[in-house]
């Protein structure tokens, strides 16, 4: 069995003026725990294509392995999401370094991660803050607008946080997950009342990032970029709006439908 | 002192006819080592920007603290790179889970896995394999082509492996370092050649996916997007070449100009 790379996903579609119900292809998030010589080593997020290859090159990546011979055996459990390594001699490189390892995808987390520790800070989000579409195509250009590394650099991410009317700070960094540590930081060290509050993201909607929503506190997530399934299911277990592909006057209501206020009879049940 | 967030790099610009000299503003990436009550607990690797706030954020987004106020010390030294945190109670978290975790930027790496690691995995490449500016556009044009969960869903990194007159293989995950460890797997399980190759990438380049470059032994890497000056650095160190922001005919080399073919008395020196 090989997993695709995609799932499907109901969505709300705003085309700037009409709403259509469809079905979107969603980049699918896949937690794949290696065991090494039967001790758990890390677990990587990923999508689920050529799974024995991604094995192989992260292992010698991490300097594990430096050839593939050195695998002697490797069993993928696809529908538990593990993967059983027996190696030909034990590794040289102390795997009581990396022992429990969790490596995101650049955006993914563990289930591990998911259940350690996750469980104890992401919170559901309930919050009775609404926001029209127009006012989420205003923040995503408000973002872009005021990100000058951005512009200058074209490597950085920016993380916002605002009302419905406008954005009040942004934070930049090179690493998605850090950009938005700094809203968090911010808002913890002014006390600011997040549950009323608007995210706005220039990066892809990961699980992580929903995460780090909850976390914050907040209800509402927008991005211009496309969200992964695992973010979505998530999201709908924490009680979080995601809006993605916010471009060209248009927008996809991925989750949490009843926070956003079409108007005229456009307002969508969830 | 606060760093920026943005540093200057000397490039060869080619813009489809003819070749600049100019300095480029590069996104700078930083890493910041946390040390909780003495003990050290996990490299951020950052934009150096607002860097208390990330303290904080990273802090209560792990589930240490809850409130900015149970940081009792936070001292910043820049110039080293390390954070001192004085908790106000021992966390209840169990810090030892923690322990000397490394947080990339989504790409980044810290000093200690470089320093750990990667010096014995991420070896000089020497080659003196060339490519044409025509050739670096045509195989990031045959990359875009490749892939169809990136036109399908939006959410996904490609990485390709080929030679200077075309892609042999291209691996896709939502993950920009598992795409490069799906590639290495490959060549490792088909022992490939890869010193004369070059690697296609379809994110940023940041210093991970230059130290996944060399483990894999390709001296050219070629992206349309932007890369970080830890990159750079890397890259001149190791000796690979870096051409980036490959797009509309035009593209940026950075490092090791030696290997591009600009033809007619355009070779450029070193």
């Amino acid at each position: 069995m090989e997993h695709t790379n995609t799932t499907k996903w109901p969505i709300l579609k705003y085309d700037g003026s009409e709403l259509f119900e469809m079905d979107d292809e969603i980049a699918a998030e896949f937690p794949l725990t290696l065991k090494l010589d039967g001790e758990e080593f890390a677990t990587i997020v990923c999508s689920p294509s050529d799974l024995q290859e991604l094995v192989i090159g992260f292992l010698a990546s991490e300097g594990v392995i430096r050839t593939a011979g050195q695998v002697k055996s490797l069993i993928i459990h696809e529908d538990t999401g593990f993967a059983y390594v027996g190696l030909e001699h034990k590794s040289s490189m102390g795997i009581e370094h990396y022992t429990k390892r969790v490596i995101g995808s650049c955006c993914g987390k563990s289930r591990q991660f998911y259940f350690h520790n996750d469980r104890q800070t992401a919170k559901t989000v309930m919050t009775r803050t609404r926001i029209t579409p127009e006012q989420c195509i205003r923040l995503i250009l408000e973002l872009q607008d005021s990100s000058a590394d951005f512009r200058s650099t074209g490597g950085v991410h920016n993380a916002a946080i605002g009302t419905a009317r406008g954005l009040l700070i942004v934070r930049t960094d090179i690493g998605r997950h850090n950009a938005l540590d700094k809203l968090f930081g911010y808002c913890l060290l002014h006390r600011l009342r997040t549950s009323d509050k608007v995210i706005a993201f220039s990066g892809r909607l990961s699980s992580e990032v929903v995460l780090k929503a909850a976390k914050i506190g907040c209800g509402i997530l927008l991005s211009k970029s496309a969200p992964t399934d695992l973010a979505l299911r998530l999201a709908d277990d924490l009680g979080i709006t995601c809006v993605g592909f916010i471009r060209g006057g248009e927008m996809n209501v991925y989750t949490h439908r009843e926070r956003i206020d079409f108007g005229n009879g456009l307002t969508a049940g969830n």
